[in-house]
């Protein structure tokens, strides 16, 4: 299941890559580049929905390790995603409501890594992050995750909205971690539940919030804004954890 | 409070910054170096009780980032440290229990950064460090403590267990995080209380474990050995947060 490339760059590489079913996280190509190479790999990308960034040439030069992408460079996963369907598999095979954590927009692997490892001891069935705008599973992500990334699925959506949207018509309920929503204690969070972590800066987006069913806030004393988003997701997950007790 | 510099190399840097009093959080010395300026940095040193190292001219090269060492670098703090006393009178000011939470020598300034915004918002009033073995205040912990650094006193201790026995006497309380103590929700953890949390790999050493009144566990699932350090940190707060409401 382990990848041990991250980096990858050059026609032949990335599009063996592609060819043997390695999941590209993101796929960088030199802007204005149609010759046929490329446009084999562009073809390859769209087949397995892989982010793709057009680029300058200084950009490609400053990424490049080998000095030798040939206008292409694609970042690896260091693991394998899961589906989302995976995940509520997770759960039925347990006998247990699903409890999903949903990371929309994660930036920082560290962050990442500690939440797949409290997903983990939580109890959580797995975690659900975007496609576009997060961290994906990255070697930094796996180190930080303490050996979790190995049992923990995680799936990877174009739209974390649109998932929530699909998940509720399963039966699942969603509460956001916000600072101006009811204190944690005081609601309903036993049965199948999404927990939903926003961004590290910017928090849990306008559309996401919209369509969770609950915001569910940590009391906070103090002086500063808000916890480290890791942590903020070990306080509601073991809330959670508490309440199914 | 605050300092911009946080490596400082040659005699009369590394002297001017004790005589003016900065925090020195680190000294590291040519092994061997005996003349009178080196002699003079050490009586300092010795005077504010900093820890000294003893190298070889490899390790001070190769730590070296402006080649001019002269056989002395000092690494030190970004922010200044406060006193035991200093977080005691602060939950005196506030007609609070204190509440203080111990690290028993977290090595991840990410880690001691989240852990420091944990303390603000979930109400500690101070946080205390071990001066050997561990993270101090460095720019990267101030950054990764989101401001918190700026209202949450850190204290800095020659020894933890000491440290304990000494706040014991004066009617605190201790839990240290392991996984093999009782439940949390089954302990009290209200009134004048230390949460003690352990090194990230090591956890809490045997003596300060013993010091302790008791051993609180989160609830654990899973597959892998323990949470992340500041994600522990802030489940153990926030239901200190939780049975004080």
């Amino acid at each position: 299941m382990r990848y041990e490339e991250s980096v990858c760059e050059g026609r032949n590489p990335v599009l063996e890559a592609f060819r043997s079913g390695k999941t590209v996280d993101r796929l960088f190509v030199l802007d204005g580049c149609h010759d046929g190479p490329v446009q084999t790999i562009l073809r390859e990308a769209k087949k397995s929905d892989t982010l793709i960034n057009y680029v300058k040439k200084e950009r490609l030069d400053s990424m490049s390790e080998t000095g030798k992408h040939q206008g292409v460079i694609a970042y690896l996963a260091a693991y394998e995603y899961a589906s989302v369907e995976d995940i509520l598999n997770a759960a039925k095979d347990a006998g247990e409501d699903p409890f999903i954590i949903l990371l929309d927009g994660i930036e920082d692997p560290h962050n990442l890594g500690a939440i797949i490892r409290t997903a983990n001891l939580s109890g959580a069935h797995g975690i659900i992050i975007p496609k576009h705008g997060a961290c994906g599973l990255t070697a930094t992500v796996a180190k930080a995750s303490a050996g979790a990334i190995n049992y923990t699925p995680v799936a990877k959506v174009t739209n974390i909205s649109k998932t929530i949207e699909e998940l509720k018509e399963q039966g699942m309920w969603f509460a956001c971690a916000d600072a101006d929503g009811q204190i944690m204690y005081n609601l309903n969070l036993t049965g199948p539940i999404g927990l939903v972590i926003g961004n590290e800066g910017k928090g849990v987006s306008r559309l996401v919030k919209k369509n969770c069913d609950y915001i569910a806030s940590i009391p906070m004393k103090g002086n500063i804004d808000s916890l480290n988003a890791s942590v903020a997701t070990g306080v509601l997950a073991f809330e959670i954890v508490r309440q199914r007790r």
